[in-house]
């Protein structure tokens, strides 16, 4: 279902859709983070992702919470962006070099955060117009960890590139 | 094809792949601005839309210098992410009222943004782990207006915030 949806005419509506959207997405985050984690072949790659993993399952009950707080079941939307983003990172070259393989993987995680980080934004913009003051507060504590998870995956790259000069 | 595709060996098919994809990015992007632009009803996101679209047309043509510079001719790969995010955009209910759909659109004009930024980061730092500090000057004169659209389209939903509050 797109953002534009012809079921969406209110902002509740279209707060609760991209709720839903960002639901499904944290949900196919982390069925794709441990095949993303295996094939990663730095040990700082593989801890940072597998750091992220259990702060995404987390992610997964804040989400619980707010649907909760608007009175609403947890429910999914299909979500061509994420399931986009994830399929440019599902078929690994066994035949590429590791760092080769770790920074295509280290790329395809920050992809996952950007997406994230917009959409989480735009619900925090959304929950303060909306009076969802509390949802607003457990939604920037997702928001600031997907941020320090960019931050780290750039530091990451950063540090290859000064092993190189 | 996916980032990790099997003809993927070396960092330098790795970023002439992503190069491909950023520009087929860009390509669809300025062929989905004009409906959201024609879509949006707020004078001044109608306007940072309409500069950005121009701004665009720029990147395709900074993203063919780049090819240039690599000795390679500019081609596309399919890059299901912004299908996805841009199919998110692409079905707009006319019963919503004007500040529902301007706020869907700016939410994905956003993801938008936020795509391109992470790609575009992604690139300048391998240009520079390969050596093409040329190409990446050029990529990141693009990045700076692809964070200043995103800037822009937050200070948007920051005054309509105020004007509620």
């Amino acid at each position: 279902m797109g953002l534009f949806s012809k079921d969406i005419t209110t902002m509740d509506e279209l707060y609760l859709h991209v709720l839903q959207d960002i639901y499904y997405a944290e949900q196919q985050i982390v069925s794709a983070l441990p095949s993303m984690i295996e094939r990663a072949t730095d040990v700082d790659l593989k801890a940072g992702l597998s750091t992220h993993l259990s702060e995404t399952e987390g992610h997964v009950t804040r989400l619980e919470m707010v649907f909760s707080l608007i009175g609403e079941e947890p429910q999914t939307v299909n979500c061509p962006a994420i399931d986009g983003i994830l399929s440019e990172a599902d078929d690994i070259s066994s035949e590429a070099e590791a760092p080769v393989r770790d920074a295509a993987i280290a790329a395809a995680a920050q992809a996952v955060e950007h997406y994230e980080i917009t959409r989480y934004g735009t619900l925090i913009s959304w929950s303060k117009e909306l009076g969802l003051g509390e949802a607003a507060e457990i939604l920037t504590s997702t928001l600031e960890e997907e941020y320090a998870a960019d931050d780290k995956l750039t530091e990451l790259a950063e540090q290859r590139l000064n092993r190189l000069g």
